[in-house]
Protein backbone atom coordinates (compact mmCIF):
# COMPACT_ATOMS: atom_id res chain seq x y z
CA UNK A 1 0.00 0.00 0.00
CA UNK A 2 1.41 3.57 -0.67
CA UNK A 3 1.34 6.03 2.20
CA UNK A 4 -1.97 6.98 2.33
CA UNK A 5 -0.97 10.41 4.10
CA UNK A 6 0.92 11.22 1.78
CA UNK A 7 -2.60 12.30 -0.25
CA UNK A 8 -4.05 14.40 2.44
CA UNK A 9 -2.22 17.10 2.28
CA UNK A 10 -1.23 19.54 -0.73
CA UNK A 11 2.10 19.90 -1.96
CA UNK A 12 3.99 22.92 -2.89
CA UNK A 13 6.72 22.43 -4.68
CA UNK A 14 8.91 25.71 -4.83
CA UNK A 15 12.09 25.31 -7.40
CA UNK A 16 12.33 25.62 -10.44
CA UNK A 17 14.74 23.31 -11.45
CA UNK A 18 13.12 20.57 -13.70
CA UNK A 19 15.44 17.57 -11.92
CA UNK A 20 13.58 18.19 -8.48
CA UNK A 21 10.34 18.45 -10.48
CA UNK A 22 10.67 14.91 -11.85
CA UNK A 23 12.30 13.46 -8.46
CA UNK A 24 9.18 14.49 -6.49
CA UNK A 25 6.63 13.52 -9.04
CA UNK A 26 8.59 9.76 -9.15
CA UNK A 27 8.14 9.53 -5.33
CA UNK A 28 4.36 9.60 -6.64
CA UNK A 29 3.70 12.74 -4.54
CA UNK A 30 1.40 14.92 -6.57
CA UNK A 31 2.16 18.64 -6.16
CA UNK A 32 1.71 21.85 -7.27
CA UNK A 33 5.22 24.03 -8.54
CA UNK A 34 5.12 27.52 -6.70
CA UNK A 35 8.09 29.65 -7.59
CA UNK A 36 9.26 32.39 -5.37
CA UNK A 37 12.28 35.01 -6.19
CA UNK A 38 14.41 34.72 -3.41
CA UNK A 39 17.92 36.08 -3.19
CA UNK A 40 20.25 33.38 -3.11
CA UNK A 41 23.03 34.92 -0.55
CA UNK A 42 24.31 33.45 2.68
CA UNK A 43 26.43 34.53 5.59
CA UNK A 44 29.90 34.13 4.87
CA UNK A 45 30.51 31.99 8.11
CA UNK A 46 28.31 29.20 6.57
CA UNK A 47 29.89 26.08 5.76
CA UNK A 48 28.99 23.10 3.49
CA UNK A 49 25.76 21.51 4.61
CA UNK A 50 24.77 24.63 6.38
CA UNK A 51 24.58 26.60 3.49
CA UNK A 52 22.22 24.72 1.50
CA UNK A 53 20.37 24.66 4.99
CA UNK A 54 20.11 28.36 5.27
CA UNK A 55 18.93 28.86 1.71
CA UNK A 56 16.12 25.89 1.45
CA UNK A 57 14.74 27.73 4.97
CA UNK A 58 14.94 31.18 3.14
CA UNK A 59 13.56 29.62 0.27
CA UNK A 60 10.46 28.39 2.33
CA UNK A 61 9.79 31.29 4.56
CA UNK A 62 8.56 33.03 1.29
CA UNK A 63 5.79 31.15 1.56
CA UNK A 64 3.11 33.37 3.55
CA UNK A 65 -0.14 32.25 4.79
CA UNK A 66 0.13 28.51 4.24
CA UNK A 67 -3.82 26.60 5.14
CA UNK A 68 -3.27 24.16 7.59
CA UNK A 69 -3.38 21.19 4.84
CA UNK A 70 -0.65 22.63 2.46
CA UNK A 71 3.17 21.39 3.00
CA UNK A 72 5.67 23.70 0.77
CA UNK A 73 8.60 22.24 -0.78
CA UNK A 74 11.94 23.71 -1.31
CA UNK A 75 15.24 23.03 -1.81
CA UNK A 76 19.01 24.21 -2.56
CA UNK A 77 22.22 22.19 -3.71
CA UNK A 78 25.71 23.19 -3.16
CA UNK A 79 29.14 21.58 -3.87
CA UNK A 80 31.56 22.08 -1.81
CA UNK A 81 35.38 21.29 -2.32
CA UNK A 82 38.90 22.67 -0.72
CA UNK A 83 37.06 24.38 2.37
CA UNK A 84 34.59 26.84 -0.04
CA UNK A 85 31.50 26.40 -1.81
CA UNK A 86 31.11 26.26 -5.66
CA UNK A 87 27.97 28.52 -6.91
CA UNK A 88 26.34 28.42 -10.61
CA UNK A 89 29.02 29.48 -13.20
CA UNK A 90 28.56 33.26 -14.79
CA UNK A 91 30.46 32.62 -17.27
CA UNK A 92 32.72 29.58 -19.79
CA UNK A 93 35.62 30.70 -18.07
CA UNK A 94 34.05 30.13 -14.44
CA UNK A 95 32.75 26.91 -15.82
CA UNK A 96 36.09 25.89 -16.79
CA UNK A 97 37.91 26.83 -13.34
CA UNK A 98 35.30 25.00 -11.48
CA UNK A 99 35.38 21.84 -13.55
CA UNK A 100 38.95 21.68 -13.29
CA UNK A 101 39.51 22.24 -9.29
CA UNK A 102 36.65 19.27 -9.39
CA UNK A 103 39.12 16.90 -11.57
CA UNK A 104 40.88 14.38 -10.44
CA UNK A 105 39.16 15.00 -6.75
CA UNK A 106 36.78 14.27 -4.31
CA UNK A 107 34.42 16.37 -3.64
CA UNK A 108 31.40 17.17 -1.54
CA UNK A 109 27.36 17.56 -2.58
CA UNK A 110 24.91 18.62 -0.12
CA UNK A 111 21.28 19.37 -0.57
CA UNK A 112 18.91 21.23 1.76
CA UNK A 113 15.52 20.49 1.92
CA UNK A 114 13.14 22.23 4.13
CA UNK A 115 9.47 21.26 4.56
CA UNK A 116 6.91 23.44 5.52
CA UNK A 117 3.29 24.34 6.81
CA UNK A 118 1.20 26.50 8.60
CA UNK A 119 2.81 25.73 12.38
CA UNK A 120 5.82 23.69 11.62
CA UNK A 121 8.69 23.53 9.68
CA UNK A 122 11.32 20.77 9.63
CA UNK A 123 14.62 21.48 7.02
CA UNK A 124 17.57 18.50 6.82
CA UNK A 125 20.90 18.09 4.73
CA UNK A 126 22.14 15.41 3.65
CA UNK A 127 25.65 14.62 2.04
CA UNK A 128 26.86 12.85 -0.66
CA UNK A 129 30.92 12.16 -1.77
CA UNK A 130 31.59 12.88 -5.57
CA UNK A 131 34.95 11.36 -7.48
CA UNK A 132 36.12 12.58 -10.69
CA UNK A 133 38.63 11.30 -12.40
CA UNK A 134 40.96 13.67 -14.50
CA UNK A 135 38.87 15.74 -16.76
CA UNK A 136 41.03 17.00 -20.31
CA UNK A 137 40.74 20.11 -20.98
CA UNK A 138 39.22 18.49 -24.78
CA UNK A 139 36.24 17.11 -22.38
CA UNK A 140 35.64 19.90 -20.13
CA UNK A 141 35.94 22.51 -23.21
CA UNK A 142 33.61 19.79 -25.27
CA UNK A 143 31.08 19.37 -22.23
CA UNK A 144 30.83 23.40 -21.68
CA UNK A 145 30.09 24.16 -25.46
CA UNK A 146 27.66 21.35 -25.58
CA UNK A 147 25.52 21.51 -22.25
CA UNK A 148 26.16 25.26 -21.08
CA UNK A 149 26.05 24.31 -17.34
CA UNK A 150 25.08 27.41 -16.22
CA UNK A 151 22.24 27.12 -14.14
CA UNK A 152 24.17 23.81 -12.14
CA UNK A 153 25.93 24.37 -8.86
CA UNK A 154 29.83 23.27 -9.52
CA UNK A 155 29.00 23.78 -12.96
CA UNK A 156 27.93 20.25 -14.05
CA UNK A 157 24.90 17.81 -14.26
CA UNK A 158 25.54 14.20 -12.41
CA UNK A 159 23.16 12.86 -15.17
CA UNK A 160 24.66 14.75 -18.26
CA UNK A 161 27.70 13.71 -20.35
CA UNK A 162 30.42 14.84 -18.11
CA UNK A 163 28.77 13.04 -15.23
CA UNK A 164 29.01 9.59 -17.17
CA UNK A 165 31.96 9.56 -18.44
CA UNK A 166 33.81 11.67 -15.47
CA UNK A 167 31.96 10.35 -12.12
CA UNK A 168 34.29 7.56 -10.94
CA UNK A 169 32.73 6.97 -7.79
CA UNK A 170 30.05 8.48 -5.23
CA UNK A 171 29.06 7.71 -1.72
CA UNK A 172 25.82 8.09 -0.16
CA UNK A 173 22.56 9.12 -2.58
CA UNK A 174 23.03 9.51 -6.14
CA UNK A 175 19.96 11.77 -5.91
CA UNK A 176 20.96 13.73 -3.48
CA UNK A 177 23.56 14.84 -6.08
CA UNK A 178 20.80 15.64 -8.99
CA UNK A 179 19.19 18.14 -6.19
CA UNK A 180 16.91 15.74 -4.12
CA UNK A 181 17.25 13.15 -1.42
CA UNK A 182 14.21 11.49 -2.50
CA UNK A 183 14.29 8.51 0.42
CA UNK A 184 14.84 10.98 3.61
CA UNK A 185 12.26 13.26 2.03
CA UNK A 186 10.07 10.69 1.73
CA UNK A 187 11.13 9.01 5.18
CA UNK A 188 10.76 13.25 6.47
CA UNK A 189 6.80 13.07 4.81
CA UNK A 190 5.46 10.06 6.14
CA UNK A 191 6.39 11.50 9.38
CA UNK A 192 5.41 15.28 9.19
CA UNK A 193 2.30 16.04 10.66
CA UNK A 194 1.33 19.83 10.46
CA UNK B 1 36.61 18.09 -28.27
CA UNK B 2 34.92 15.18 -28.22
CA UNK B 3 37.13 11.63 -28.63
CA UNK B 4 37.59 11.49 -32.62
CA UNK B 5 37.85 7.82 -32.71
CA UNK B 6 34.49 7.19 -31.01
CA UNK B 7 33.43 8.23 -34.63
CA UNK B 8 35.73 5.45 -36.06
CA UNK B 9 34.11 2.76 -35.54
CA UNK B 10 30.38 0.85 -36.19
CA UNK B 11 29.12 0.01 -32.85
CA UNK B 12 26.60 -2.57 -32.03
CA UNK B 13 25.06 -2.89 -28.41
CA UNK B 14 23.89 -6.51 -27.82
CA UNK B 15 21.40 -5.78 -25.48
CA UNK B 16 17.42 -5.71 -24.85
CA UNK B 17 17.46 -3.50 -21.79
CA UNK B 18 16.19 -0.29 -22.68
CA UNK B 19 18.01 1.35 -19.44
CA UNK B 20 21.25 0.25 -21.65
CA UNK B 21 20.33 1.90 -24.82
CA UNK B 22 19.81 4.96 -22.98
CA UNK B 23 23.03 5.13 -21.20
CA UNK B 24 24.80 4.13 -24.18
CA UNK B 25 23.39 6.61 -25.82
CA UNK B 26 23.89 9.40 -23.42
CA UNK B 27 27.73 8.75 -23.83
CA UNK B 28 27.57 10.11 -27.28
CA UNK B 29 27.61 7.13 -29.08
CA UNK B 30 26.04 6.42 -32.76
CA UNK B 31 24.91 2.73 -32.16
CA UNK B 32 22.85 -0.16 -33.71
CA UNK B 33 20.83 -2.74 -31.70
CA UNK B 34 21.32 -6.45 -32.18
CA UNK B 35 20.00 -8.60 -29.97
CA UNK B 36 20.85 -12.75 -29.61
CA UNK B 37 18.97 -14.74 -28.02
CA UNK B 38 21.69 -16.06 -25.73
CA UNK B 39 20.72 -18.64 -22.81
CA UNK B 40 22.21 -17.53 -19.32
CA UNK B 41 23.09 -20.58 -17.69
CA UNK B 42 26.64 -20.26 -15.99
CA UNK B 43 28.71 -22.66 -14.20
CA UNK B 44 27.73 -22.68 -10.51
CA UNK B 45 30.86 -22.74 -9.13
CA UNK B 46 31.36 -19.06 -9.96
CA UNK B 47 30.74 -16.09 -7.71
CA UNK B 48 30.10 -12.42 -7.75
CA UNK B 49 30.92 -10.44 -10.47
CA UNK B 50 32.59 -13.22 -12.04
CA UNK B 51 29.04 -14.64 -13.20
CA UNK B 52 28.24 -10.90 -15.36
CA UNK B 53 31.87 -11.78 -16.71
CA UNK B 54 31.29 -15.02 -18.11
CA UNK B 55 27.71 -14.10 -19.40
CA UNK B 56 28.81 -11.26 -20.95
CA UNK B 57 31.50 -13.12 -23.07
CA UNK B 58 29.40 -15.39 -23.86
CA UNK B 59 26.73 -12.88 -25.19
CA UNK B 60 29.14 -11.27 -27.13
CA UNK B 61 30.37 -15.08 -28.57
CA UNK B 62 27.30 -14.66 -30.42
CA UNK B 63 28.42 -12.34 -32.71
CA UNK B 64 29.98 -14.20 -35.61
CA UNK B 65 31.31 -12.29 -39.12
CA UNK B 66 32.96 -9.37 -37.63
CA UNK B 67 34.89 -7.27 -40.04
CA UNK B 68 37.10 -4.83 -38.76
CA UNK B 69 35.56 -1.70 -38.40
CA UNK B 70 32.81 -3.40 -36.06
CA UNK B 71 32.53 -3.58 -31.98
CA UNK B 72 30.57 -5.33 -30.81
CA UNK B 73 29.32 -4.46 -27.12
CA UNK B 74 26.94 -6.64 -24.59
CA UNK B 75 26.87 -6.80 -20.64
CA UNK B 76 24.77 -8.36 -17.74
CA UNK B 77 24.31 -7.36 -14.19
CA UNK B 78 24.14 -9.52 -11.31
CA UNK B 79 22.67 -8.49 -7.19
CA UNK B 80 24.84 -10.22 -5.66
CA UNK B 81 24.08 -11.05 -1.56
CA UNK B 82 24.46 -13.43 1.15
CA UNK B 83 27.08 -15.38 -1.54
CA UNK B 84 24.48 -16.27 -3.89
CA UNK B 85 22.75 -14.20 -7.00
CA UNK B 86 19.03 -12.64 -7.31
CA UNK B 87 18.18 -13.16 -10.94
CA UNK B 88 14.88 -11.93 -12.40
CA UNK B 89 12.05 -12.98 -10.12
CA UNK B 90 9.44 -15.05 -12.43
CA UNK B 91 6.59 -14.56 -10.12
CA UNK B 92 5.23 -12.40 -7.45
CA UNK B 93 6.18 -14.78 -4.73
CA UNK B 94 9.64 -14.83 -6.03
CA UNK B 95 10.10 -11.28 -5.88
CA UNK B 96 8.45 -10.61 -2.76
CA UNK B 97 11.08 -12.99 -1.21
CA UNK B 98 14.24 -11.05 -3.07
CA UNK B 99 12.99 -7.58 -1.69
CA UNK B 100 12.32 -8.92 1.62
CA UNK B 101 16.46 -10.72 1.27
CA UNK B 102 17.64 -7.01 0.40
CA UNK B 103 15.67 -4.93 2.99
CA UNK B 104 17.85 -3.76 5.36
CA UNK B 105 21.02 -4.88 4.35
CA UNK B 106 24.19 -4.23 1.77
CA UNK B 107 24.26 -5.77 -1.49
CA UNK B 108 26.67 -5.90 -4.48
CA UNK B 109 25.82 -4.97 -7.99
CA UNK B 110 27.99 -6.17 -10.78
CA UNK B 111 27.96 -5.16 -14.18
CA UNK B 112 29.91 -7.42 -17.01
CA UNK B 113 31.05 -5.57 -19.89
CA UNK B 114 32.29 -7.20 -23.15
CA UNK B 115 34.09 -5.53 -26.13
CA UNK B 116 34.85 -7.10 -29.00
CA UNK B 117 35.63 -6.96 -32.67
CA UNK B 118 37.00 -9.27 -35.06
CA UNK B 119 40.28 -10.18 -33.45
CA UNK B 120 40.12 -8.89 -29.96
CA UNK B 121 38.29 -9.04 -27.05
CA UNK B 122 38.41 -6.92 -23.98
CA UNK B 123 35.66 -7.84 -20.66
CA UNK B 124 35.62 -6.53 -17.34
CA UNK B 125 33.25 -6.25 -14.60
CA UNK B 126 32.74 -2.97 -12.12
CA UNK B 127 31.08 -3.50 -8.25
CA UNK B 128 28.65 -1.06 -7.06
CA UNK B 129 27.54 -1.92 -3.16
CA UNK B 130 24.13 -0.78 -2.59
CA UNK B 131 22.19 -0.32 0.97
CA UNK B 132 18.47 -0.72 1.06
CA UNK B 133 16.94 0.47 4.16
CA UNK B 134 14.28 -1.71 5.69
CA UNK B 135 11.21 -1.98 3.47
CA UNK B 136 7.71 -2.51 4.84
CA UNK B 137 5.80 -5.21 3.57
CA UNK B 138 3.10 -2.41 2.40
CA UNK B 139 6.06 -0.96 0.19
CA UNK B 140 7.46 -4.21 -1.36
CA UNK B 141 3.93 -5.11 -2.58
CA UNK B 142 3.19 -2.07 -3.84
CA UNK B 143 5.80 -1.73 -5.59
CA UNK B 144 5.72 -5.38 -7.58
CA UNK B 145 2.04 -4.74 -8.20
CA UNK B 146 2.98 -1.39 -9.34
CA UNK B 147 6.14 -1.92 -11.31
CA UNK B 148 6.53 -5.32 -11.96
CA UNK B 149 9.97 -5.53 -11.87
CA UNK B 150 10.06 -9.61 -13.40
CA UNK B 151 12.82 -8.06 -15.99
CA UNK B 152 15.19 -6.71 -13.21
CA UNK B 153 17.91 -9.02 -11.53
CA UNK B 154 16.95 -8.61 -7.80
CA UNK B 155 13.44 -7.72 -8.72
CA UNK B 156 14.09 -3.77 -8.11
CA UNK B 157 15.19 -0.98 -10.70
CA UNK B 158 16.86 1.70 -8.54
CA UNK B 159 15.65 4.37 -11.21
CA UNK B 160 12.36 3.24 -10.03
CA UNK B 161 10.03 4.35 -7.32
CA UNK B 162 11.89 1.34 -4.74
CA UNK B 163 15.15 2.83 -5.42
CA UNK B 164 13.63 6.21 -4.81
CA UNK B 165 12.08 5.65 -1.37
CA UNK B 166 14.71 2.57 -0.56
CA UNK B 167 18.08 3.05 -1.22
CA UNK B 168 19.87 4.58 1.66
CA UNK B 169 23.51 4.72 0.46
CA UNK B 170 25.68 3.34 -2.69
CA UNK B 171 29.27 3.55 -2.89
CA UNK B 172 30.85 3.25 -6.54
CA UNK B 173 28.90 3.95 -9.62
CA UNK B 174 25.18 4.24 -9.76
CA UNK B 175 24.66 3.82 -13.48
CA UNK B 176 26.83 0.69 -12.79
CA UNK B 177 23.52 -0.12 -10.74
CA UNK B 178 21.46 0.59 -13.70
CA UNK B 179 22.89 -1.67 -15.91
CA UNK B 180 26.12 -0.21 -17.79
CA UNK B 181 29.28 1.44 -15.95
CA UNK B 182 29.32 4.34 -18.80
CA UNK B 183 32.82 5.69 -17.15
CA UNK B 184 34.70 2.99 -16.85
CA UNK B 185 33.24 1.72 -20.69
CA UNK B 186 34.06 5.16 -22.38
CA UNK B 187 37.75 4.82 -20.85
CA UNK B 188 38.17 1.19 -22.59
CA UNK B 189 36.30 2.55 -25.91
CA UNK B 190 39.34 5.20 -25.91
CA UNK B 191 41.40 2.93 -25.81
CA UNK B 192 40.42 0.04 -27.84
CA UNK B 193 41.83 -0.76 -31.33
CA UNK B 194 40.59 -3.40 -33.42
Amino acid sequence: MYPEKLHHYRYILGSKSPRRQFLLKELGILFELQTMDVEESFPEHLKGGEIPLYLCRKKAAAFELLDEKTIVITADTVVWINDHVLNKPESELEARVMLRELSGRRHEVYTGVCIRCKEREEAFAVRTDVWFKELSDGEIDYYIKTYQPFDKAGAYGAQEWIGYIGVERIEGSYFNVMGLPVKELYERLVNFDC
